[in-house]
């Protein structure tokens, strides 16, 4: 079982990185957070790193559905997806699989939730 | 094996807060994220739900090294900590941890780089 889905795209990084939040806000999440990789690393460390984001996706009735079942789940939340550059005409998308992430927590309510948002997410990649 | 590390502190939520992001600090930390749980579901359900935070902590040169080992690691970062209300004087705050997190990462390179930042995020929850 791997911790993620992904895809490979042909596209500019800023033309996928759009695709990724229509998709994302297609299906009822928000992005709560955005993390530049480069910019972060080259900042704090002056190291040059592809271009690679990190946003935090939040559909709400489900994170507080979550929230409610377990009251640390949100060492969890939100639901990350990653765009970084593999090579010059190809960008990669990733979303982590929340049914692999939450394996650690032993909440056998939690499951549905993490399930429902797994197909969610699936759903994200496949229409981008 | 829980899937965090926690402790209940006695003060104002705020006053935890500041104590939470200097001991963060102090351990080479620095908080990319941060999001108020609250006030997004009041925002987004019209929910009330007690005092909570996320903060998204990223120790720059152990992120770098994870991705090194591990392109989609970033699915999983940064580290997060709660803060939350949990009555009148009660603050509760929780690391992730990333030793359990990361168990459905099939890569071996990555676990001593997941257990020095398990051993650091331990640190920071005892020290504040």
């Amino acid at each position: 079982m791997s911790y993620y889905f992904s895809r490979i795209l042909k596209g500019s990084f800023e033309e996928v990185e759009n695709r990724v939040k229509r998709s994302l806000s297609e299906e009822g999440f928000g992005i709560l957070t955005e993390i530049d990789v480069q910019k972060t690393l080259k900042k704090k460390l002056d190291v040059d790193f592809r271009k690679y984001k990190i946003l935090g996706a939040c559909n709400p009735p489900y994170a507080y559905k979550a929230l409610e079942l377990e009251d640390k789940i949100g060492t969890m939340l939100p639901c990350n997806m990653i765009i970084q550059q593999v090579n010059h005409d190809d960008v990669e998308v990733a979303a982590i699989d929340p049914v692999a992430s939450m394996q650690a927590v032993k909440n056998e309510a939690l499951q549905p939730v993490a399930e429902q948002v797994q197909q969610k997410l699936k759903k994200v990649i496949d229409k981008i």
